[in-house]
């Protein structure tokens, strides 16, 4: 059953959206940040060739990428105004070839701990209205205040 | 102690600077493939403002596209011709902040199977003169002919 | 959505509980085999003092070995007869400690794949009719034949 | 090039070796406290058909179980008296069929943080003479006062 998570601070989208608006890498990636909800963001990736591997993948670090903010954003949600996130670490299962017309990346809170929170992230192809998982992504987050 | 490999394929370096030639990605984040040995691959990348996150830390998901390619490559060093690396899966730590001049990306194989190859692979941040460790990674390359 | 799985050998339960009888391993910390589904399959596991570790909660190690039968089985129900199932890499969360009256292991088929399958693992723990997710693991698995 | 760790507790080899003791865990399978040093401890365990899975090998989540608290005490060597120490989570690649007449798991530190700490794990299994790595384990163990 999906768990239901109370933000401690209201105003947590405001919060993460400024915090990806300075995120250069998404830019440099192309991705922009989707939906925002207490424990649960998704990040929005178009395919494009400038991050590709050598063939025509999207490159599994780039797939890591939008992941691993899509996970700490989702852990952020959750966290007091004035904290701040970084990774822990995180492990990435490569599913199928990254390959599409776009991609999204869903980050959810699975156990959210004073100071470490578990996140799970998917990354889903989306090929003419289909889609398929592409990554699957285990996380630790830290809050550091 | 420190494993010897014998490449099946003599032309292994030609065909990895091929390889990464293609990766579009390494141009995208500004990365360059330094030394290729046998079973052992290293990846720069000097710091830059557009692949940073919000706190202008190198992104981790940056830090493990630099780390998985020199992973994929080492594993890829050791395997025949016409064959193709993907990578199955890949646990990254985030160890320290990735802030410095610049990176390098060395990949390992710590075990080479007929079908799966398994690297270590660790990212170091320069500064100064001094290096320091800011990410280590395990990872599983599969062989796809 | 769940996925429907299809096993290629219908006599697949017979299989794994054939298998699950020769993992002296399980019969040493007292776990039994549950309900076997294609690409799920729970391990059950009473509360013992002979596989705890300092604290007197069950040994990281051990809340390991069910999930990873269990996430081997799941795999292992969708291989056809005359295979076998190893376990290539896994990677486990410690979510709470594990305490409790008794814990069971669910491990289900994430992405099933010609060589390598993906599962995802949860560990449960029960005590007084409620029950909390202790431990979760992401796993590769790989048939062998 | 290893590290030099001081640990902050100079009774650190006292109190692990208490510890170990209380790990019930380790005497069901047979396991015995190795080498203590500041940042590294090891754990041998000979090979006994009890802890086997169905083609004979060590469990894989046996494995685990030695490597788990070879790493968990490499971490707890560097932490100060009367804290305690927790498994935040694991990764561990199966390198070769766990096989031999004993296993030494050996658990390194390769950052000490003031609350968490990344080790690195390796068991090595023994026959005649020989020895052979059979499992590789990143890890990131909690200090909790």
């Amino acid at each position: 059953m999906p768990q239901t998570f109370t933000p401690p601070d209201p105003n947590y989208e405001n919060r993460i959206r400024a915090s990806f608006g300075e995120q250069k890498a998404m830019q440099t990636i192309g991705a922009t940040l989707g939906s925002v909800h207490p424990g649960e963001v998704s990040i929005e990736l178009p395919y494009s060739e400038h991050i590709t591997q050598q063939d025509g993948f999207l490159h599994a670090g780039i797939v890591t990428t939008i992941a691993d903010s899509a996970c700490g954003y989702a852990a952020f949600s959750l966290m007091p105004a004035n904290s701040r996130v970084l990774s822990v670490e995180f492990k990435v299962n490569l599913l199928a070839p990254a390959i599409g017309e776009g991609f999204i990346a869903i980050g959810k809170v699975i156990k959210a701990g004073r100071t470490l929170t578990v996140c799970s992230g998917e990354v889903l192809a989306f090929q003419g209205g289909e889609s398929k998982l592409v990554a699957l992504m285990q996380a630790t987050m830290i809050r550091v205040d």
